[in-house]
């Protein structure tokens, strides 16, 4: 017996179930589950993911014995739903979707009502009675297959049905006649004849096939390219091919379709949440096309059309139990489609809910309090990087702002920008540094470029579920949709609001994604509360975390800032910030043009006393916590204008000569600045420059200890060490400035000197750096640039190709590049403690904000990551499930079972914003 | 018992031998191994290395046990010598110089007639006979002590001395008297208690503890310092103080003194070569104040002095039975000193003699002919580094020259440059890039770093063992010495020929090292002949070592020079080289300027038929050898102009207006090129450039196969790589390419596809990188760079500062870091072998052919090195002694001996050009 590629399920019973995710994507793996669960699922089948792979590893050729196994399970399902496919009475009509392993909303493309043909119409017309239902359903069928199979454009045959609705006098689909639909059939099929040269496929086995090869075609379509880039999620995951009798929400008013969440996926709110439309089929509700009612009166708003619950309340009933079973079932908050077909409930899917950062804090929170869930897998249950969502300003209540439309609040967060009415648009300005607001009628997955470059989107149609508030929310971004209120024209590059406003393409707009309000102008914002279950969240995850989180922060407002989110120190302030304000620049710039030591000095005496109070200040604020100090890093060409007309302007404030300007720039000028005379090599040759900066530290601390009875260690960082002897030389400069401070002070005040790792020597040679090194502090930025060879200025013409041709999994600079990188960073570890085992490990790059980097961190035994002050929470959560989820696989290697842990979704799951 | 500090021989007894040159230094090593086989030499005392190491751990002090093994050793000499120290009748003179285990010549400081004041001076009156003698050797000794332990400044005694001569009204020292000198002697205390307000000291032991201090102190002052420096002597290694009675070559005419080497060091004839000087102390000859005569009339020269031979024939004799002895013995060529006091002989130093690199060979290949040595032992015998001197050019025999002036062959080789007169000048020239000639009355210590800068020396005074001289052929430039035709004016900055010609600094001259001419202008030089005795050697050389060389070269006339000095194969021709030339670059430009892709591929087919050409040119040089090519690194925008009028120009010929230009050059801009869109990066985003270049590479090796029957398998190398998959990539289109090539000519051809190793990352992961390289180049040009952060274009601002500091011990882009760049090296090759065992290891940066980065590529297991052509044979040399070294190694360690095996010297032996 060969490999099983096809997996039954219906009538309660199912090859497969829940946990088979990764051979039966998703979609089959929880529709087999449901089945077995007793849901009323319609019958049908799903091709595994293993023939995906198989199929792209041998030139897209299927497994031999796959026909067979496809033939068999059909058969299962003729003889379970009484009906043939093809048959000329009683037809099955099936429909094919894809189902990989990570959802993928919108992004594969679907077939329905497949198995029509001018034979079987007539048994769907004999069986429904319904003939315009009948034709309706043909034509939808061929106009889907002809585009998605064969590859149509959507243009023509939509010209079509627009030429079709002319020759009537009607403006709306529903006007049209059986007739209409019926001789629209012969007119689209006589068009693909026309224009591809081949014959619409009669044969339903020969439709079968072509859609299940469409559905594998179109795991390498560029679009699904682009979001698995975009949500790291491999190519070699494959999909699966869901093949399910249809139903129909579309036969008439006891007939409908809807989607749902057993919980508030924006909000969190415990109850049952959801659209639904009646006489329709499934896409209508999720492409926007039609604005859908809400399922119950839960939140009623005036206005709101008659709910499910007051419609089909039976119907209703039987989905609420059901709501109930699955959230026990998966202690989850789970996301549902159904069909009603002549008042009987079908479920066409379950999954894991997507939700925004404030839901999925409320769940897990509300689901601890419930006994669902343990406080843990809460903890797991929210993945770090949402919470950017949360961390993120939102509308300064007290901020004037002229509403001039309102629609749903598909996505919270407030955003201001210019607006664009394209994808490309967006794309283009945002890489000139615009902040932009993408303005659609409706969103389709050809937008995700642009809706990933922009800072909020507004749709006038689709509702809550629709395609850009599913993306907006996943993506974390701030989105209102359905705004009715607007009336786009893309051919004047404006749009119309209800209050007569014309917003023309470069205006600024500003939305609440919280509210649906739509602004004029730029709005004040506020920073986020993190309070409530948030607080109880991030509570749980510094009880389970091992790493501590600090923050990178060079003042004392962004040392406020991180400290208010949670941060437990500062890993990294950059002093050379404090060298670029402007009552400072001059005497730096002084200090820089003096030609000799004397000269030097006399510029650095003016510095001294303000880099004391830059560091008073920041002490004062990060009272009782450590904070690491580092010493100058840029090339002192930074401090210098490069322009004719601001070397002319120097020139008369300073009284030296344009000439002398001039000379000293083109010294100073590098080829490669980054690799130039910068970090411990200005302190090695300009130690004086050092001294300054280390006795302004010490004098700091030693009068908050004397004066103010801190109790304070200060640790001294050395940049760009690349031998042990420059390390060497520059403590023992450090210490002697220190002891003399000290003595000076008469007080006692201890310090660590410490240094980054940040160039691939340091951490070949980290063992002997260690000597001279109470801390290692891993700057991945520039270990980055260096371990690559690749400029992070310069890498823009060619790393974006890169990641989008799979050349690189993830932009190096985001995320921490484990094999090469990574590896370095493990060997400096790992050397470090063999010469100094107790020596303090940390990192400071932008990598320690990033939720796969800290957790590749906690692997390596960091004592702590540092990233920005608006990352610390995410920082935190992740080192939480980087203990949690090592734990579990602990566990389970103990058990000798290879699956990970329970509730361990969250982390695992792609985050969109990546 | 404590540590024994000190070391006496005396009598043909010692306590040292000649294998403890770590302990005693070479000089106090080979002073107790002469005595122990029975040669003269005086009494006295070694203070061993450990006790200056001791002294500068322990802040300046001695180890406390030191005064009493010093005088227990003294009493001994003393009793062996029958002369006391400090005695006013038969009192005893000693010597006090340094030897550390590295010959250093003339850095540091000796005193000479230590023990004399006005009591002791009464004794050697008695004891010579001689108050004239007495007095001048006590106004010498003050001289000197005050000058080196003292401080005080040279000029000022030598000015009293002027005085004196003036009042005398003579003009030579041998014209003062008895109490002229005596009244000196006076003078010369009187004034160094009127500038230093301090006693000259009376008491012997006071002057010997002086003298020893100082030379102690001078192994830490700065000529040491540089000596050190440019000749890789750590500073722990110390110096030994040698303390020896004093014999006197200036007591009459049966006394004298001199110099002489076992075979000539300039051509490495085997006759007995030396100068001496009657009646005259050591210092005189090797200070090139006096010109000396020669030993013997082996080299008689019309105007040459009579010779020792004829003077004092006695000695003669016994010097040349001694010369025997010692090249017996030493089984090498040795450099002694000899004085002859009242006719008996006495050696005072015998070490193994500095030579050329022509000397070095002849001596090594004649020794084996003597069967004194083997030919192992011969191949050891010569240094790489000094074949450079060989490897550069000679003059043009056919070239017009005019002859200004004849000075001594003093170190051989072809030079010419503007004329200067100090070397600070040099220096500084040399640093603006310009080719300069030292001329100096006679050099000093302080001049080193001039002689270093400049590409020959000539010096008006001084003998072929002078000062100028020695340095000279050490560092392998030429020198032209003891040139008495020209008079040097410093203060008109000129010196005026016999001739009557005037040269003026900043006038170019020529000197022929080999010959002692001295020519007006620039005179054309001819490429070095590698036969005779240097193809006897490199026989030997090629039959010993394991390593493959290779050379780096772009043209066929490169690839012609590369295998005359006996490349094997070509490891990098650098195609950027061929875009480059006049002809080529309007259609490589016109590419870079194309706007898509049919512009680019237009381009590229003009260009192809030149690269093709390029490459058969190549393959037709080396047939029979492998050749790497490597496919196109630079940056694009090195192709375009980057200044207005250039880019006015191009604007004009290539008819693309200044503006596109313009643009087209600011797009390319890059903050950072050296880590930016280059290398393989433009193969990935341009493929059809590196399609192009591998179709010319093997269109060229298709028709050499096809018309010419060559058999040639070209290596195609991508560089650059950071990921596997741009490798893979870039693999496959090659593939396709090369596939698509061989069909066409319908011929059988291989070929290999491997990378540069050139980026930390690529090191890292060269495991996975091996699966798709069949070979590896480490470029470790790059790979420096990125792993120390340091631009080689702009470290010039602290990489010297830093190699002077000790910071780093040698300049990383010269000699190969072995702790940092070599670890990624050896995990490379480590790595790559892991996953395909049989993978072809090279290594193509400048490091190739770098005596001590050669022997570092051998222990790594490197099938071979490629450098520029010129230095070919020294990495075949270096490759040879890596083997050798390396056997020897295997065999002591298998001995259970922790001592380097016989005739490793020479690659031990400091380069002197380091």
């Amino acid at each position: 017996m060969g490999t099983k590629y096809v997996y039954f399920f219906g009538a309660g019973k199912a090859d497969g179930n829940a946990k088979m995710k990764e051979l039966l994507g998703g979609k089959g793996a929880n529709l087999a589950e449901m089945t077995s669960i007793g849901l009323p699922v319609p019958a049908g089948f799903t091709i595994s993911t293993e023939v995906c792979t198989e199929y792209y590893k041998n030139d897209r050729n299927y497994p031999s014995s796959l026909a067979a196994e496809v033939e068999k399970n059909l058969a299962q399902v003729e003889a379970l739903m009484g009906k043939k496919f093809g048959d000329a009475k009683n037809p099955l009509l099936v429909s094919v979707r894809s189902g990989a392993r990570a959802s993928m909303p919108g992004m594969m493309d679907t077939i329905l009502n497949l198995g029509l043909n001018d034979t079987t119409v007539q048994g769907i017309i004999a069986q429904s009675g319904d003939e315009r239902f009948a034709y309706d359903a043909y034509r939808r069928f061929v106009q889907m297959y002809s585009d998605v199979v064969m590859g149509m454009p959507k243009d023509e045959m939509e010209h079509l049905l627009e030429q079709k609705k002319d020759a009537r006098g009607v403006h709306l689909d529903t006007d049209l006649k059986a007739s209409d639909w019926k001789e629209l059939v012969g007119e689209f099929k006589a068009k693909v004849k026309a224009t591809l040269g081949v014959e619409f496929p009669e044969d339903p086995k020969e439709q079968l096939w072509g859609a299940i090869g469409a559905v594998f075609g179109s795991w390498m379509n560029q679009r699904a390219i682009t979001y698995r880039r975009l949500n790291s999620i491999p190519a070699d995951w494959g999909t699966a091919v869901n093949v399910q009798s249809m139903v129909f929400g579309n036969m008439g008013n006891d007939c409908a379709t809807g989607v749902a969440f057993t919980r508030d996926p924006s909000t969190g709110e415990n109850y049952f949440y959801g659209e639904y439309l009646v006489n329709a089929q499934g896409e209508d509700v999720v492409a926007g096309i039609r604005t859908p009612q809400p399922i119950n009166r839960a939140k009623y708003k005036p206005g709101d059309l008659p709910s499910m619950e007051e419609v089909l309340p039976e119907c209703y009933k039987q989905l609420a139990e059901i709501r109930d079973i699955l959230e026990r079932h998966y202690q989850d908050m789970q996301d549902i489609e159904f069909t009603i077909e002549k008042g009987i409930l079908y479920m066409l899917q379950c999954r894991s809910g997507k939700r925004t950062a404030k839901a999925a804090i409320k769940i897990a929170v509300d689901m601890v309090a419930e006994k669902l869930i343990d406080e843990k897998t809460a903890v797991l249950r929210v993945a770090p990087n949402q919470l950017d969502q949360l961390l993120h300003p939102s509308l300064d209540p007290k901020a004037d702002k002229k509403v001039i439309a309102k629609g749903l609040p598909a996505s919270p967060g407030a955003a201001s920008g210019e607006v664009v009415f394209t994808a490309d648009e967006a794309e283009t300005l945002a890489k000139l540094g615009h902040k932009v607001i993408l303005v659609r009628v409706e969103t389709s997955p050809e937008d995700i470029h642009g809706m990933h470059a922009a800072q909020g989107i507004l749709t006038a149609r689709g509702g809550m579920t629709s395609h850009a508030a599913v993306v907006a929310r996943g993506m974390g971004k701030c989105c209102v949709a359905g705004c009715g209120d607007i009336k786009v024209d893309y051919n004047q590059a404006q749009f119309v609001a209800k209050d007569g406003s014309v917003i023309k393409k470069g205006d600024v707009i500003t939305l609440d994604g919280s509210t649906g309000e739509v602004m004029k102008g730029a709005v004040a914002t506020v920073a986020a509360g993190v309070g409530g279950d948030f607080g109880t969240l991030m509570g749980w995850v510094d009880k389970f975390r091992r790493m501590k989180v600090r923050a990178n922060a060079d003042t004392p407002h962004d040392a406020k800032t991180a400290r208010d989110f949670g941060a437990e120190g500062i890993g990294l302030c950059r002093t050379e910030h404090m060298f670029f304000e402007a009552d400072r620049i001059a005497a730096v710039r002084e200090m820089i043009l003096s030609a000799d030591l004397e000269g030097r000095k006399k510029a650095l005496a003016k510095i001294l006393p303000m880099q004391k109070g830059d560091f008073k200040g920041l002490f004062r604020e990060m009272k009782g916590l450590p904070v690491t100090i580092r010493l100058l890093d840029p090339p002192l060409h930074e401090f210098l204008p490069q322009e004719e007309k601001d070397i002319e302007a120097l020139s008369a404030t300073m009284g030296v000569s344009v000439q002398t300007l001039k000379h000293k720039v083109e010294f100073l000028h590098e080829f490669n600045p980054m690799l130039g005379h910068r970090g411990c090599r200005l302190g090695i040759t300009f130690p004086e420059i050092y001294d300054m900066q280390v006795q302004a530290i010490m004098e700091a601390a030693c009068e908050l200890v004397k004066e103010e009875g801190f109790d304070i260690v200060p640790e001294i960082m050395i940049p760009l060490v690349a031998t042990t002897k420059e390390l060497a030389v520059l403590r023992a400069n450090s210490v002697g400035v220190c002891e003399d401070v000290i003595k000076r002070y008469a007080v006692k005040v201890e310090y660590l000197i410490g240094t980054m790792i940040e160039l691939p020597r340091a951490a070949i040679t980290a063992d002997a750096i260690a000597a001279e090194a109470e801390f290692f502090s891993f700057g991945t930025n520039d270990l980055t640039q260096t371990t690559f060879g690749l400029s992070r200025d310069d890498a823009g013409k060619f790393l974006p190709f890169y990641v989008e041709n799979g050349l690189l999994e993830d932009d190096p600079f985001v995320t921490l590049d484990q094999q090469g990188v990574g590896e370095l960073v493990r060997m400096g570890c790992q050397k470090g403690r063999q010469t100094r085992p107790g020596i303090k490990l940390g990192i400071c790059g932008e990598h320690g904000g990033d939720p796969a980097s800290v957790i590749f961190c906690d692997s390596v035994g960091l004592d702590y990551v540092s990233c920005s002050p608006f990352r610390v929470p995410i920082a935190r959560l992740s080192a939480a499930h980087a203990t949690l989820n090592a734990e579990a696989k602990a566990a389970s290697a103990a058990k000798g079972c290879g699956c990970g842990g329970k509730g361990s979704d969250a982390s695992q799951q792609p985050a969109a914003t990546a």
